[in-house]
C-alpha cells in the first residue's frame, strides 16, 4: 500500500534536501541529430542552479554547447526529482575560487584544468515517488526567497 | 578506498542479475529537434531485449517512433548499467499473452489497451561502479549462448 501523497510543500522541502545532499544526478542531453545521451555526473546546488563538470569533448558537453538543453534526474526511480534545464558551458576561469572549492568538496574530486563546467538553470521541476503522486508532481520554483 | 575493480565476467554476471531483478530503468530519448527526454519506466528483460510500456502520445514514444534510439540506465549512479539501444514501438497485439503476463507481473501493473510497448535491443552495454572501474566498462554482448 502506497503512503499518502505528499503535499506540495513537503515535496519542495524533500527536493531541496536532495539537491543539497545528493552527490550525483543523471544528465540527459540530445545531439542536433536526435541522438540521446545520458550519463551520471556529480553536481553542486547553489539554491538556484546546478553546477556539473566534465570533459570538454564528450557528448554531454557538445550537446549542451549545441542546443543549451538538459534533463536532470536526482534520486532513485521511486523517489524522483526530474528537472528540465537550460544549460550552458562555463570555463573554470568564469567561476570564483569559492565555487570551485565547493564543487570539489561536494563531488569528491578536483577537476583538471581542461575540464569544463556546466551550469543548469531549472525550467521546471517535478517530484514524485509512486503512482499516487503523479498528480501534483509539478513543483513551484525552488529558488529561496531573497 | 574503492573496492578492487570487478573482472569483465563479474560485471556481466552482475549486469544480468540487475536486468533480471531490477524493476525500473531511466529511459533517455531525443526529439528530432534535439530536445532531451528522460523518464523512469518499468521493464522486462527476456535475456536479449528490454520491454517497456507507456502512453502512445508521450515524448518517449514519439521520439522512439521518430528515430529508433534510446539510452537506458539501470541501477544507481554508483553501480551503473548503461545501455545504448535500438528501440521500436510494438502494439500489444504484437506480443504473446505470456509476454504480456510476464510484463504485468514484473512491472506491477497491467497496461490498458491504448498503451504501446517499446522493444529495446542493446547496441552496447557498459557497467561500472566507481572511477577505478571506468577502464573496462564496455561489456561483451549479454545474450546467453543458445
Amino acid at each position: 500500500m502506497d503512503k499518502p501523497a505528499r503535499t506540495t510543500g513537503q515535496r519542495v522541502a524533500d527536493t531541496r534536501h536532495r539537491l543539497e545532499h545528493d552527490v550525483d544526478a543523471w544528465v540527459a542531453t540530445a545531439s542536433p541529430e536526435g541522438e540521446p545521451c545520458m550519463v551520471p555526473l556529480s553536481f553542486l546546488w547553489d539554491g538556484a542552479t546546478l553546477l556539473f563538470c566534465t570533459a570538454p569533448n564528450n557528448p554531454t558537453t557538445r550537446n549542451i554547447a549545441a542546443n543549451g538543453r538538459a534533463r536532470v534526474a536526482v534520486g532513485p526511480t521511486r523517489d524522483v526529482v526530474l528537472i528540465e534545464c537550460a544549460a550552458q558551458t562555463v570555463p573554470a576561469g568564469g567561476l570564483s575560487q569559492d565555487v570551485l572549492d565547493a564543487f570539489a568538496e561536494k563531488a569528491g574530486f578536483r577537476p583538471g584544468p581542461r575540464y569544463v563546467y556546466l551550469r543548469m538553470t531549472p525550467i521546471w521541476v517535478q517530484a514524485w515517488r509512486e503512482a499516487n503522486e503523479l498528480a501534483g508532481r509539478e513543483l513551484p520554483a525552488l529558488t529561496r526567497p531573497a
